[in-house]
């Protein structure tokens, strides 16, 4: 294997974060804008984010929500009177306080003092307290119930340390807000929501995730329970991927979202809201990039198959790119994953080879390259990229293919590229999660600096709660550790709370985190 | 036809503004949000923005576009560098002075003062100078280029005087941008961007617009040629609907966009950008609004069939869901108009007459009743849209139709509604089109107060610039008209400019506008 010359600098092995950065740049995903904390998504990275919406806006809508925009301004009265929610986000919020600009006199151009806002404005950093406004407008009678909106929306929370699509100040995401009659319909709501991203997570994007309950510390500010999928990235870290709150009736009583009920009686709305962010094109790099650069599972990949004629500027030219096109349109005729197959035919100008690596760069689940020769004997050569190298002798691992024969397995093989990504991911995160860690000293020593990779543990835990919950926080984040999530569905425990000593009630993942 | 009672109580005849705002409201598209100057865009408003997207991101994609995302903020010295950019655009943007918000000691909230940003950031009230930052660091040689990049975003720009969907302090839109080698190819792609636009607004949203140049005075800030579709609404006014522009080398060298021709020489690119907004839901509703409501051409109607059971809490309405909901996946199962039928069974609670009166003041293009009757029949009430009213008795138009047969017209029914609309507003724009007005004096006698339908007026002009073209602006103003577009293809200028005297060269459309 040491003869393999990736196509990367940098290993993951020996520095993950530049691997990162490395892999964003070296795949063309994205770029820093030059505007503090704002990144630039470029076609490739905005490509993965629209298959991702555009499978999750099939899932949000098959469960009969419905998509809606409101107002990127949100203004202060409306953070005013949601005491614990503001706590939450006042830190880091964009305030408009000007609506235009003047020439200083200098050459330069300042904020016109004269038109400054009565009330400053908020850059949204989440719509709960605007969409409660407008539920408190649309909800009268429990006819009107479940209320169930989505919108796909940028919002701002401005970050100090910026990581492109971990951590930026402007990103892109859902939100999805619902309003219910009783509490258990809104629980089932967030429970859907969950179960939603969970699915959309392991079956679109190939990432494992463990759906549970984030512990009181780490729930939304102004939420009664916060739900998430946590997937685990090839440093070990875990990605909170996914969120799902149950706002109980705190924000329908801050914005006054009632309803008469059938006895005519009024009611406050139990309310739902959840949330997936371009965070996720993050996660799909740690989990399925490799020392190449990345991978992209079949679903979510803009082009699923790229062909590469190999041209030489002589007269066969011509025929080598009337064959590819033939290839193209037999292989877009056809339906891959339940969806029609996305074929790029690659004509820009430059060498096959160097283009191929770009492609393995991006990680096209299927590169394709043909030449001259590949024609006269009705061939392909076919490069799958989670099979990049040849074990045996260290080169690019081509399949001098029948070219009916690939046409014809296309649809097969990027079904089980996808279901390749997915099993490798899963098996690496299960090797990863330790279990049976009962004192705060073992899990001191699991995740001690000489481990590499030391993945997840699960504890035991009494679920403490206020003081004794911030506490365990404390001592956790002494070892640069936090609170995951209470597994859904997860094991009984039997034991000793790790941090209280109390008998255990359930069990906790602890974990670094990004 | 006096006896038939329409379903608003505004007519487009009496107050046409009035008229409109209770569309919008009666068909539930989108409301007030309290923000100053931002609407809320509800399911169904939102549902026919999310067809347009679709529709146009096709298009897009296809002329090889590509989708990227820019930040929202841009750094003021963007526009400082951007002379005639700025001046065109600085007197109504959001301006965001400050990253955090503290209390203010009285349970308020202030920005805070410790957080004040060292240089302000704008919210985008467009992207060419962001995008232009962009373009220098991508373009290096001539092998980069066509550059050809586009957005989906909102927008801000400050407006005093809001009116939904057609002017908003914050908008939905897309903004293409283009960098190219030579001016030929610049203006290939800003004429390619406005054939687009034209096809999209007649073809999907039925709406007939005429294709032309800006004068002078209406070009973008920066640009070297500003082209439109112009629509007209049933008012008589024009609505500009899509504009593309030719930015020249202008912003090329404000933000250095340049690359290295074939000989190794530096070139400026020539750039192009091209937009439509939300401002298309409000022509779609004055193109094909009438005094029931809203009329959505099916290509853009979120759902083209809305099935309505009459159910009566009688034992025989779970047959009758059956039989419907029978309909609806044989319906689902086709396609029409290119794409998969979009069809609902409306099994909200409610009667169905009630429901009826909703679906028709929504606009969708076919409704379907089926009572126990109906379904023992094998039968279905059908009502079309656009034939909504029977002329002889005054009562709704319905076709008591075979189950069987209307399945299998339904496709066609569906391209019969598209073309009908289409036809409508071409014949009612074609007819109040008014030509051979040869003086200002019969300019002014045209737009008297007590013509209630105007129009349009094409006239012969100079193609005056400068001052010379202010004072025609000015004369214009003085009427409330102002000049559209120069139509491309137009027929050639004969006579005298009517508002210089001198030789006319083209001729000009002059129109009340939006
Ligand atoms: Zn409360
Ligand atoms: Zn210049």
């Amino acid at each position: 294997m040491s003869a393999i010359r990736h196509a990367l600098n940098t290993k993951r092995e020996d520095d993950f974060a530049a691997w990162y950065q490395e892999v964003i740049s070296a795949a063309d995903m994205a770029e820093e804008s030059g505007v503090r904390g704002c990144m630039v998504i470029k076609p490739w990275g905005y490509g993965i984010w629209e298959r991702i919406q555009r499978l999750m806006d099939d899932r949000i809508k098959a469960a009969g929500v419905q998509n809606c925009y409101f107002p990127i301004f949100i203004p202060l009265a409306n953070f005013e009177r949601e005491a614990e929610h503001v706590e939450g986000f006042a830190k880091e919020m964009a305030v408009v306080t000007h609506h235009r600009l003047i020439a200083d006199g200098k050459g330069g151009l300042i904020p016109d003092p004269e038109a400054k806002l009565e009330e400053p404005l908020v850059v949204r950093p989440t719509s709960e307290t605007i969409i409660g406004d407008a539920m408190a407008r649309w909800i009268q009678s429990w006819r009107d119930l479940p209320l169930l909106t989505n919108q796909w929306a940028n919002v701002v929370r401005w970050e100090m340390r910026t990581r492109m699509f971990l951590r930026t100040s402007e990103f892109l995401w859902q939100e999805g807000h619902t309003a219910h009659a009783t509490r258990e319909d809104a629980l089932e709501e967030t429970h859907r929501a969950l179960e939603m991203y969970r699915a959309c997570a392991e079956d679109d994007l190939a990432m494992p995730v463990i759906a549970g309950e984030k512990p009181e510390n780490e729930r939304f500010p102004g939420a009664d329970e916060t739900w998430s999928i946590e997937a685990m990235m090839q440093d070990g870290k875990a990605l909170q991927a996914g969120t799902s709150h149950y706002l109980g009736t705190n924000f329908a009583h801050a914005a006054g979202i009632k309803y008469q009920d059938k006895e005519g009686g009024e009611q406050f709305c139990h309310t739902t809201s959840w949330g997936v962010s371009t965070r996720l094109v993050g996660g799909i790099i740690m989990t399925h990039g490799d020392d190449d650069g990345l991978r992209v599972p079949p679903k979510i990949a803009p082009h699923q198959i790229v062909i590469l004629p190999m041209l030489r500027d002589k007269p066969e030219d011509g025929a080598v790119l009337a064959y590819c096109e033939e290839v193209r349109a037999a292989l877009a005729d056809q339906s891959a994953l339940g969806e029609p197959m996305r074929v790029l035919l690659d004509k820009t100008p430059g060498k096959a080879a160097g283009k191929r690596w770009d492609w393995v760069r991006k990680g096209a689940p299927i590169i394709v390259e043909v030449g001259p020769r590949d024609m006269e004997n009705g061939k392909l050569a076919v490069l799958r990229r989670d099979r990049l190298w040849n074990p045996d002798n260290g080169k690019p691992n081509f399949d001098f293919a029948d070219r009916d024969a690939f046409i014809g397995g296309a649809a097969d093989m990027l079904g089980e590229i996808q279901q390749a990504l997915f099993a490798e991911a899963r098996e690496r995160r299960d090797a990863n999660i330790t279990r049976g860690v009962t004192s705060m000293d073992e899990v001191a020593a699991h995740f001690a600096e000489d481990k590499r990779y030391p993945g997840w543990v699960e504890v035991e835990w009494s679920k403490p709660s206020g003081e004794t919950l911030d506490k365990v926080v404390e001592q956790l984040k002494a070892l640069k550790l936090t609170l995951r999530n209470v597994p859904r569905g997860g094991e009984a425990a039997s034991g000793t709370c790790i941090f209280t000593g109390e008998p255990a009630v359930e069990r906790v993942l602890v974990a670094r985190a990004y």
